[in-house]
């Protein structure tokens, strides 16, 4: 199929699921007591971390063998210097956390992250062209990243910060991310008005089906928070809250 | 001067002021009714704007003579098609709002918007950097950029985000642009927990001198607030507001 095929048989199946979702895929098997870590991106992405904050979220991440941690673009070099525990990737957040680049310019961004060891890439969504009612620019921004990310063996998570979305926009943006080859979506970059739900997620995982990952982020801080995720479908939470969720769950 | 006898000047200044600041410039004239137009860079940063939005932004810069419209890099294609009016250019942000990228990708973001037509970059300083104690990263981040910006004969603020900053760390960073070839220092991205203040844009002014550029953004939404960042030393307004804002003036 072409690329123009494929983005209509996304938006085809968009139009037909806005009507009626798919069936409910079998639920996952919750991870018990220590395993949650493998579930969790450790993160930290606010403008004022520091090198010494980067460092000890690294030596974290080994310790408690979280799946990743996840910095902005200048803390990749520092990160990969820092991770030497293999079983720990670096993961960057690219055109983050507005998402309002083009194309070309996320490429070069994710290309930029890759080249310095990074193994996973969260890209945020271009919101606007949703929004513009220009669903095809949505398609060929997360498809024009994903080509990058393959060539360097890398996974794709798009955040599609469900905080700004309609029902159908949600639904849209999962279709088109699956359909343009990511690896993952997303909810939430943790900078918009609101964060995960559990509805959300549920939702995203009945779109996508069972195959492809779905991570649930922003403002996940409990076991809790992180247990009622991963029963609606997520495969993989954003926190920064993760050695607090590990240390609940194996207390 | 070298670059690094440049960065120790700039450091020692920011050492001295931090004890006593150099006098108080003279006051600079406050424009009278839609004068202040030329004064304001007419901004649309949501993540959820549209293409409508934007080209109603930019009409809106030609009929009511703003110095700029100050848009995402996904849109300064379309904010550069609509310009007809040389007096209005386009402004984009780089590294936004986070400022957490390496050198090296800033100036590919800047390459890149000056490329598609922008005549102004407001760039966000690496914070990250400042708080980690490495003023020489800060330094060579604003350098590398505002050497691509003079390529191309266009114009360089650098976001502070004073939010995030002592004051210390404030005159430090007004100071490190300055040396670094920035033609103005910006108070605010907007998306930090506070914007622009009086006293924030007076020390900025009174630490960069008379010559260099001050941008108040962030929260100014009425003629008074434009008004008293003008008379505390803003020479450039960043506002969403600036269509009330002139209306006010000429009421």
């Amino acid at each position: 199929m072409s690329t123009m095929d494929i983005f209509k048989a996304a938006m085809e199946k968009a139009e037909a699921y806005a009507q009626a979702l798919p069936p409910e895929p079998a639920p996952f098997p919750v991870p018990q007591g220590a395993e949650i870590a493998a579930w969790i991106d450790h993160t930290l992405l606010k403008p004022t971390a520091t090198d010494e904050q980067i460092m000890g979220l690294c030596r974290e991440a080994m310790e408690y063998h979280f799946a990743a941690v996840c910095v902005n673009p200048a803390y990749v070099p520092l990160a990969q210097g820092i991770l030497t525990d293999k079983d720990v990737v670096t993961c960057a957040v690219i055109s983050f956390p507005l998402g309002a680049h083009l194309p070309a310019q996320k490429a070069a961004e994710a290309r930029s992250v890759l080249q310095a060891g990074a193994r996973e890439v969260d890209m945020v969504m271009n919101i606007g062209a949703m929004k513009s009612g220009a669903p095809y620019l949505v398609y060929t921004d997360i498809k024009t990243v994903a080509d990058v990310v393959r060539e360097y063996d890398a996974h794709l998570k798009v955040i599609i910060e469900t905080a700004y979305l309609t029902r159908e926009e949600k639904i849209t943006a999962c279709l088109l991310s699956q359909a343009a080859g990511a690896d993952f979506v997303k909810t939430s970059t943790g900078f918009a008005p609101s964060g995960a739900t559990v509805e959300d997620v549920a939702l995203m995982r009945r779109v996508v089906g069972p195959e492809m990952g779905v991570k649930a982020a922003g403002g996940i801080r409990t076991l809790a928070d992180a247990q009622a995720m991963i029963r609606a479908g997520a495969t993989r939470i954003g926190a920064s809250a993760g050695v607090a969720i590990v240390k609940e769950a194996t207390a």
